[in-house]
């Protein structure tokens, strides 16, 4: 398993009239997820795409538990269970605030696409190079 | 079962450096959904919220079709295929262009929440009046 | 002068814990007006981007009256006080809610850009065919 | 004078199609610059508006001088040129790349109101004690 965190500090612009953040915001906290993984894994996602690789999302969950409030420094925790193989990969997430409460649950479930051709392609090597020392038996 | 529909240009900030609609965005298009169909029975959401009756979401499914994009005139259909009872609603939607393709299905479920104890509540009776019509055997 | 005007429901991810509209998203409402003003020109935004000319925005003012809230149906009246010449052109926008009090007012110049080269171009003939009628003396 | 300096990731959720972050999204920097400088005052916006205080925004102005793109580490620069008075405070921004390129200016005035009247309250006199050192003759 290869996991990772990332530390968001909530916007005022994030909350909504109830002073929660508005469900739809979690999806933003999740790719910043994402991208800050993928950094410290040394692979740079706006590179990738300009390589001609992007990664669109197929399917989001989430669980909301308790609300994110504004000025909250939260901590989402990004999880990748299971070695991916072929052009998806899955990211788990659990979103903590600073005493540590979880607030929230999801994944994403992402596919790797040419840009020219528009079709699924392969995770790219330098993927697999990265994140397969944490999956080997 | 009860449906409704509701159009939804996509607007330029809603798009992403893709090209498409932004994943998280889609949320805020369920909202929308939601409002519109609370209007058309008769209930008015925000009406509700002053007499203390809200209604935050405990969880959020999509899945990614196909890609909406900028200027697209979408129609998000709101189904909801049981009777509500208990505190808790569950609302499904489908979300399709001009050219009648589907572009994405989600859900949500929701547990309408008295504001002063912070707890949930019953669906107000207002709401089941509208609805059990669409439900009767 | 040309003037036009546009109907925004606020959806409730436009507001903040204030229980306002954030100030942020004024800009996205003003976004909707230019693009359904276009629309009632015979213009349509998104073909002018697909044939290589895009309108990036220079600059933007707003002015906050009031506050806008949840639900609120909105009137955003855009206006074209000076006939456009050049690469650049100025929309003054006024917001009013269903009473017809004045929220917001602001204003945008932006530039149109030919995306080949990247540098200012002139304002299609097809935008001055369909605005010069309104500005003849 | 007073200043000082965020720094803010681009997030995907925040670019558009042309590539570029979207105008609207700006307002939302500032904010981040806003809150973080009050917090290294020793000024918890929070705990502010907990206590009955609360900053809306009457004026925004921002100057688009070259695009901020996806995953830029933005610098934002907030300048506090004058001493504040009366209800009313004025903030500058200036927002930088990595490679100390200007890409966008702005300021916001906002007015100090007591929440339970709803009207212009004077700057809380803590404000007073961290920012006045700066203005001294």
């Amino acid at each position: 398993m290869f996991t990772s965190d990332v530390q968001i500090r909530v916007r005022y612009a994030e909350t909504d009239q109830m002073g929660y953040v508005y469900y739809g915001n979690y999806g933003a906290y999740y790719e910043v997820a994402r991208t800050e993984t993928f950094r410290k894994l040394g692979i740079n996602y706006k590179v990738m795409e300009q390589e001609g690789v992007m990664m669109p999302v197929l399917e989001l969950r989430c669980k909301y538990i308790r609300p994110a409030r504004y000025d909250d420094l939260l901590t989402v925790k990004l999880f990748l269970k299971n070695k991916p193989h072929g052009a998806r990969i899955k990211f788990e997430y659990e979103v903590y605030n600073e005493e540590q409460v979880l607030l929230n649950v999801g994944e994403t479930i992402m596919v790797f696409v040419d840009m020219k051709t528009g079709r699924p392609t392969g995770i790219p090597h330098y993927i697999h190079d990265q994140l397969d020392p944490y999956f080997t038996a």
